[in-house]
């Protein structure tokens, strides 16, 4: 990409939301909503420019915006559009900043478009690159947090005209904590600002090029669709990732506790999988997937669901008894797997004490 | 008083907490860690000037404090000493005002010696009033807020540094329900700064007299003991209050919910009213006192414990099975019985559709 980065087009709205929510790995929230306010925008004449991480100057600000709340929320929540938008000024002005590009929490579903909704109402440009590349549930699980920003001050904003500050935060999990807890209180389902970063900080701890990633991914989809040919082959051929099962959800389980969708789904498997059984454990995400009772691809590394025959990714919500699921993993970059991060998004992080993270190679399908 | 005012003395702060206990009619939380801060920085040096309505300009910024959090947990975790100050800071900071004075949200209980800690740290004087005359549970039922304060911007602060700022909110009952949430997660026990109020506003809608007040109901208790005196009959005398009831303690129930202390007292009669029984619903506070299933007093107006031997205000989480207790009742400030008012602090705000507030008037005690 030049250095100037290019235009967002109306037609990259939809491929954009389908590869976020294949990045999702489940979670993130259904991108469709805010898919439909971006291109309302863009109809309206908002342009957003997505630019490289290398354009951004290092004194630049760049603001991380992001909804935040359980997904299941909002597929009923209706958001009124401008919560991260007023989250990002109400940063800047207690943090006495003006930002000069947006850049995405998690490229993972809902949270990719969030920052374009935001940059279009401010007439700024968007980072192309995010905080996960995927999805992850808490405000600390982001490379940004994880690698030392500030997390002061920070911004929640709601659909009827509440904004509250996080103006002084002891750490990142206190930062998540008040984050939640007002984000309940809102309806579970908000928007988020953190504190501005610098673009020399950005440069050097977002995840690259996640933006155009997610397009291109669900290029692939709809492109492979419309040829007839095989959406769940052509997605793991161009994205590196490893078929690990194929299967009928059996059962599925979703709770909505302290603000987060916990659960499992156990699956049967067919075809190359007949006779086998995977489990797959959720938080907003899929944490970790289970064939057989062995756990085979965990956090932070990416566990998605595609529905077999349209290769439709599923985010947890919609799953449901008899949906026949093919399981791909995907692993996750670099800046997610030092012992740093692991830290906070491994699995021991999550409640597995008894896992230790094993990554995933990048590699064509094999049993 | 002369429009100067008068400096708080050491000595004063005693009958302050001991008047403040008795407005609180059983909450506020206990001021006795507050009133050994006072008097810490007070014997470093800090002086503290009690000033009358009169003396605030019209234009003149005054800042309202006070602690949020349930009572019973203010006896065990101990507060640091700066939390309202670091809200009050917080709330002109973004506000953009610098505040000259400073005013309790409440004269009972504990909120009674928190803006004497912040105005003592801040070097500011304190306002010889209140936003309750008494104490009460939720953050809106002050005079303020019921003659029309501006509900942001607010600000909680707790003792590790996390301050969080309510930069917009809808209404009142929003600031109320993101401050509960808030003051949870710091633990259920934080310091608490609302907007700022104009001096022609507070003049208008506080309380007057409220500390002047609470130290003199504290020296006549103290006076009365040392005297041996009945210290019931001394208060009952000198404050206008009716004795409504004295009784032993048969039941006491109090949970923690929500941030709250709820629950009851059951009373057996003593003296005049043996045979009879009496019941006090509690919120923090109590709020209404049935004697033989007829409700006798209620909500605004103070329900008050005293120990009966020794006319000790007793807060609701220190009453206990078998104590002794006489319970009066006093009429609360004009400014709290008004429709206006009693859609926020009558007997149905509190969970009582069926009590139709019914003033007490001052008068002397009968049966």
């Amino acid at each position: 990409m030049p250095v100037e980065g290019y235009l967002l087009k109306e037609e990259d709205l939809v491929p954009l939301s389908m590869g976020a929510a294949l990045l999702g790995t489940g979670g993130g929230g259904n991108p469709y909503i805010g898919m439909l306010r971006a291109r309302e925008l863009m109809r309206k004449g908002a342009e957003v420019r997505i630019i490289p991480l290398e354009a951004l100057a290092d004194d630049a600000w760049v603001a991380e915006v992001g909804g935040i709340g359980a997904p299941v929320v909002g597929v009923e929540k209706i958001e009124e559009g401008g919560e991260c938008y007023r989250a990002m000024r109400a940063v800047e002005e207690t943090a006495g900043v003006t930002v000069s590009a947006v850049i995405s929490a998690e490229i993972g579903g809902a949270n990719s478009i969030e920052p374009i909704i935001a940059a279009a109402m401010a007439g700024l440009p968007v980072v192309d690159g995010d905080g996960m590349g995927r999805a992850f549930p808490e405000v600390q699980m982001t490379t940004y947090m994880i690698y030392g920003a500030d997390v002061a001050p920070a911004a929640i904003a709601d659909d009827k005209g509440n904004v509250v500050v996080f103006k002084e935060m002891v750490d990142m999990f206190w930062l998540e904590r008040f984050a939640r807890d007002a984000s309940v209180a809102m309806g579970a389902g908000a928007g988020f600002a953190v504190a501005p970063m610098r673009g020399d900080f950005v440069r050097r701890t977002a995840v690259p090029g996640t933006v155009t990633q997610a397009i291109e991914i669900g290029r692939t989809i709809l492109e492979a669709r419309a040829k007839r040919q095989n959406v769940v082959d052509r997605v793991v051929e161009s994205t590196g990732a490893t078929l690990f099962f194929t299967g009928k959800i059996t059962d599925i389980k979703r709770e909505l506790t302290g603000g987060f969708s916990r659960g499992h789904a156990l699956l049967s498997g067919v075809g190359d999988w007949a006779g086998s059984e995977a489990r797959i454990a959720i938080q907003n995400e899929n944490l970790v997937l289970w064939v057989d009772d062995k756990p085979v691809v965990m956090v932070p590394d990416l566990i998605v669901n595609l529905e077999m025959d349209t290769g439709e990714p599923l985010t947890t919500e919609i799953l449901r008894y008899g949906q026949r699921i093919a399981v791909i993993g995907l692993p996750v970059h670099d800046l997610m797997k030092t012992q740093r991060a692991l830290e906070i998004v491994g699995p021991k992080a999550f409640g597995y004490p008894e896992l230790t993270f094993q990554p995933l190679e990048f590699r064509t399908a094999s049993k």
